[in-house]
């Protein structure tokens, strides 16, 4: 498989289950991911100023074409709320043909 | 770590709770997988002749060796309600070496 | 990027959501993870002595430095309640740059 042909997962989270269908939506419209799912609501444990938080949110997993990453990246940092999201890239090693084909037609 | 005692996570989503637990009991009784976890209902956000459509989705989330993760994905092939179904393969790069055995172990 | 400045995911489950934030809030305050999802409820099948089964757990999705995950792996063994837990890291291939310094500055 040559690597313009493989395809990945991306994760990113919002704390909105509507800015979660808004981010998917955008991708989708766009042709930056062939399919968006929204899980959750999930929680979402770190340390802020020295104290540990607990926040709901929403994650997206993206499916898109790995010559189509970089600009999901760009487009998740301008249209997502949060100033430092999460913004995570996962190899997929292989994949039922048919379906590793519909990713790429459907992105560009 | 040899590839042969590798082990893999494998996705796919259906539409039914009831599909899902389905094919996680026939995969798990088959030996192909010796662990399925079944997340959702989760989102689906997808173009669908030329519309954004959003499903209910059920996912599941498959543990078996790198070594029958062919066999899987033929099984889901003949198996799964869709005529083109989401079957991705990630990756496991490491894992506590009790639990890779067993993966091992319950899969052939 | 250098492989001391990448960072992974590791996912381990448990049966109760009260075992899920204990974890979480250990691995965060012991500076080892710099963020902790959990998910849940999920449904795990598998099989036990001869039998499949059905039991209902929460998924924690640990983000941390790779140069961590050996201590990770090292607590969860200790503090995790099952004898045999899933201990699992996947790569993160490429991440947007402030979260992924974030991880890493989070950790140690």
């Amino acid at each position: 498989m040559s690597d313009s042909s493989s395809i990945v997962l991306v994760l990113t989270t919002v704390q909105s289950e509507q800015d979660a269908k808004r981010l998917a939506d955008d991708l989708v419209s766009q042709s930056l991911a062939a399919c968006v799912q929204i899980d959750g609501p999930i929680k979402s444990h770190y340390r802020w100023a020295g104290r540990i938080e607990e926040n709901q949110e929403f994650r997206l997993m993206i499916k898109t074409a790995i010559t189509t990453w970089p600009k999901v990246k760009v487009r998740l940092l301008k249209e997502h709320p949060y100033d430092e999201p999460e913004i995570i890239m996962i190899p997929i090693a292989e994949a039922s043909d048919g379906y590793r084909k519909w990713i790429i037609e459907q992105t560009n």
